[in-house]
């Protein structure tokens, strides 16, 4: 059986995990711990980095965006070969931008400071970054969550679905990410109904209910979030 | 006729003309200012960086990952499909990761300070970012050059190329991340032989011409960017 090296509020391992079971494919999942140094994790990937899926025939299988392209070439045609991945050139590629959108610069805008300041902070030791957390930078991604939500917005209405008419990585992407910050009650969805009707369409999958049973011990989700009609 | 908005100076845009070359495909190439704000280019990319692809009948594809995987699909037949990207899902795997890390870590963690110190900062007013450099930002980028390149050299030493025994598109990455801080004089190439002879073959290859002869006006490069025996 395949392995997936995670953590519970790593939005990539989500995303992963999303596509797994879009695919109908399970992994033994192994949770890690973001601030230890583990040597195991850097000899399967040298970035230290989650998700890592071994594969149990190819071997490690290193990062969000590359394990997602690897699962469409290796399971996609268990399901249809356009399912999740358009075929045409052009729309693989909108899915992508969208993909590394998502995966880049949500993470690093919004989602990323928030575990960090949040959670991580919170319970890893002092020697390995714990501590209290910064204000600014939770307000930094306060402010550019609401960018990102009009932009799911604007692309919701003229598409039905971000990359598309139908639900691709680009919203498996955009909806793991944003499942971190609503586990923290940080995703102000009142701003945007398209982008809030949108997330309830994907929350409602049955890929996304492992996601919405995750809990981090210490750091419990808020109330609404693995309500369907939040 | 395609379109490449690109910048010299910019390894993605680098990265992106390598494989166009690789494969015999030109493109009109327009020349962006960095740290202006060009609406222009805001509607092509809402990231609004380069590289952007406008392809004559497929319109605008962005980001550099983006744009290989997308010329690998529409061009790369024309001088055999596995050219430059291995046909295996593990072997594309094992390509991708090394794009991700080389365009994403080596870009972050060296190239992107360097260029924005040594480069934009001092060429752009100071409303748009310019001003001093700042030094500690420059000593970090030096320190984290040492273990890319130790890293190019461990690669190169098991596998010939980085990627395997053929160059594919986690060399043209490497190579466009390096030639950027080697423009500068910022590659310690002395500390690993391995990796300078790596460098060396790539910077070779018919399609890095045009890379060797980029010169950015106020910031020529230094004396033996261009040696192909440096």
């Amino acid at each position: 059986m395949s392995v997936l090296y995670h953590h519970p509020l790593s939005a990539g391992s989500r995303f992963v995990r999303l596509v797994m079971a879009e695919y109908g494919e399970t992994a033994e999942l192994i949770e890690i711990v973001p601030w230890e140094r583990d040597d195991e994790l850097l000899t399967l990937n040298p970035a230290g980095s989650v998700p890592i899926l071994v594969d149990e025939t190819d071997g490690p299988i290193v990062g969000a965006g590359v394990i997602g392209e690897y699962l469409a070439e290796t399971r996609g045609s268990r399901v249809g070969e356009d399912t999740l991945m358009p075929t045409g050139a052009a729309e693989r590629a909108e899915v992508r931008r969208l993909v590394s959108w998502f995966l880049g610069k949500l993470d690093d805008e919004v989602v990323g400071y928030l575990l960090t300041e949040k959670v991580f902070k919170r319970h890893a030791p002092s020697a390995n970054g714990g501590g209290s957390p910064d204000a600014a930078a939770i307000r930094a991604a306060r402010g550019n969550i609401r960018y990102h939500l009009r932009y799911i917005g604007y692309l919701v209405a003229r598409r039905d679905c971000l990359a598309g008419r139908v639900v691709s990585f680009a919203d498996l992407a955009a909806a793991a990410e944003l499942s971190c910050a609503d586990y923290l009650g940080e995703v102000p969805w009142e701003e945007d109904p398209t982008a809030k009707e949108w997330y309830a369409r994907i929350k409602s999958r049955p890929s996304f209910r492992p996601i919405l049973a995750d809990a981090v011990r210490g750091s419990p989700p808020v109330t609404h979030y693995a309500d369907l009609d939040f």
